[in-house]
């Protein structure tokens, strides 16, 4: 791999809002619209990263906050960085661990110098600033870096809102200053916040496109408002962002969510729930969700989809995969989360074909079709 | 697979009491001495059947208690039988469900009927006879079908042992004539129990021999006895046994008990071991047992075992294993469990192929001074 690679972004189609391109990185190509599979300490739960691969992901996203913890920044890089501690020769996202402080940790003080909380982990005392973010994803090696961010928990009062969003926006700048020297093929995203306020948000884009970055986050979504707040917001902040730059969507979602994000503009995404939802039992599939738990499942022959992507849904019966995860078997949580990235990748894949093919307004109105007409009739025998 | 195979043994070479040989059943061959991976219910804990197939399993074993119980034998058989229900086309070994009575349920009645106990999972009311073990294990469609045997917690009195003992020969009988019929790729082994007592298990031994059975296990072992009583026991009632019929050493054990049942005249074994003791960090290697867990893992760059014939032993650090094992991350039970079963299948090769060349002694010695030398140095940087 070329270290010497600069990081890119290339649009090659656009319908509507929506674009099809790809991302080059010093690790490899990322083609957008992107779906993330999460690896929060350097592992996807429940599925080899063979196998992640395999089913179509270009690269994964870790956790700057809990590897900060365990097994520590330093010892990663020591050990050659995160891509050769994790075996994934591929690009690598992580987040700057301030959404994690504020759901994890034990807050003991945020000002505008930085965080200082106790790990969830040994109680040890750490201090995150801008410059430690930075430094941290450095040393781990990450192929995107995220800014440190301040991640309030809604509802919270317009006073406070801004004030959380001026204080990232301090901290982008102080991230930027940071990262300078780092390679070119590695790239700083910053992260738009502002709560559930369109004025605060597009002034967050603003400020943060004046500053400059080879990339933009939407943070702070996905936390419990209603889908529309969520959409909205997406459609007036990424008309905000530089339109030759990528704009990622944090923490999202739903397959619904991620097709109705694209339509208005996002080329990234990451969530947990692939993988969170297949380990208890829900597959994701053209047919949209179904929960292997349900009794009408117990002694169906048929396979989840047989004309799925992945072999697992294909070979397996739903009888089986109901047992397994009725019967609390590793296996069941494995094959269920290996199952739903594929169908995520899937989905992806039929995204970026359709807005190749300059035919994305069919393949969302069939894809929203299949999902609403359901699971396939129940065999009755 | 042709289904009238006629269930068949062959000692293609011996060496002192060891013998090196193969199996016939409908579903394929088996190579012995063989090691069974457990899969209780339908299912290897932690890893795909594929990769327990690329590691050198030829059979599996499963748990006819666990299945009569969920999701139900008559279940699976209307879904085709066990092979189809786990997508494993090879040989199926089913235990008969008595230990698992004695261990897990709660007992309500046993005599010479059979026992009668409560469900583990749902307190329902399950009675299980010679006749219905026979039944439920034909429902599964086990290659190799285990009598039911009555399961003594030892220590027990003498008079108390030769009761359990002469009521599984009992047993054994009714087992015999209610499997009359069966597929004749399909057999019936006989156990033999007697606990710790030399004289009883002899009894036991010849009695089964006079039923007569295609293959004969040795049963209630491994259960907290001293090594050496266990293996003195194998000592003595393997040659009591049939020369022309597998023998099989329920429930055992370490490499080291396997390797030394070997040289006592064992053909068969199964065991949790490798994937229960993977899931708690522990590693089987040619340098005997290492401890992911501890400490002195947490920065070693090198890989478990370099020349292992498993990928996972080769291409992830120490550190990484011991990172995910500290992170209780579920790939690293995945990756230890699949490193172990790969160990055990290559130590059960390493076996065969000595015996093959007639040169089991040197393999036996060679083995355990590997193990004794330990694990290779740690690192000092």
């Amino acid at each position: 791999m070329d270290t010497e690679q600069i990081f890119s972004f290339r649009v090659f189609a656009t319908d509507g809002a929506a674009r099809q391109g790809e991302i080059t990185t010093a690790h490899g190509v990322i083609r957008t619209p992107a779906f993330m599979p999460v690896g929060t300490q350097a592992a996807i739960k429940g599925v080899h990263l063979p196998t992640v691969r395999a089913a179509g992901a270009d690269i994964v996203l870790a956790n700057t906050y809990h590897l900060m913890l365990r097994p520590g920044a330093e010892r990663i890089a020591r050990l050659g960085g995160l891509h050769r501690f994790m075996n994934w020769p591929y690009p690598i996202i992580t987040d700057s661990g301030g959404f994690q402080v504020m759901s994890l940790a034990d807050l003991r003080k945020l000002d505008q110098n930085g965080v200082t909380f106790r790990s969830h982990i040994d109680g040890a005392l750490v201090v995150l600033t801008p410059e430690r973010a930075i430094e941290v994803q450095n040393l781990l090696g990450s192929d995107i870096v995220m800014q440190l961010d301040e991640c309030l928990k809604l509802p919270a009062s317009r006073a406070e809102i801004e004030r959380a969003m001026r204080l990232s926006i301090g901290w982008a700048e102080r991230c930027k200053r940071a990262f300078v020297g780092a390679a070119p093929g590695r790239a700083l995203y910053g992260i738009v916040q502002g709560g559930d306020d369109i004025e605060l948000r597009i002034a967050s884009a603003r400020a943060l496109v004046d500053i400059g970055f080879p990339g933009y986050a939407i943070g702070g979504l996905a936390v419990g408002e209603p889908q529309e707040v969520m959409l909205k917001i997406v459609e007036e902040v990424a008309p905000a962002l530089a339109a030759d730059r990528p704009r990622y969507l944090m923490g999202v979602g739903t397959p619904e969510n991620l097709l109705e994000a694209v339509a208005r503009g996002i080329d990234m995404f990451d969530c947990v729930m692939p993988t969170r939802d297949g380990r208890h039992g829900r597959a994701f599939t053209r047919f949209g969700p179904i929960n292997l738990r349900n009794a009408r499942h117990a002694e169906d022959p048929r396979p989840l989809d047989e004309d799925s992507s992945c072999e697992a849904a294909r070979i397996y019966s739903r009888a089986y995969l109901h047992h397994l995860m009725r019967a609390d078997e590793m296996l069941g949580a494995m094959l269920l989360s290996e199952i739903n990235l594929a169908y995520y990748q899937h989905l992806m894949g039929g995204i970026r074909s359709a807005l190749a093919g300059r035919r994305f307004a069919e393949f969302r109105a069939a894809t929203h079709e299949a999902w609403a007409r359901g699971d396939i009739p129940v065999l009755t025998s």
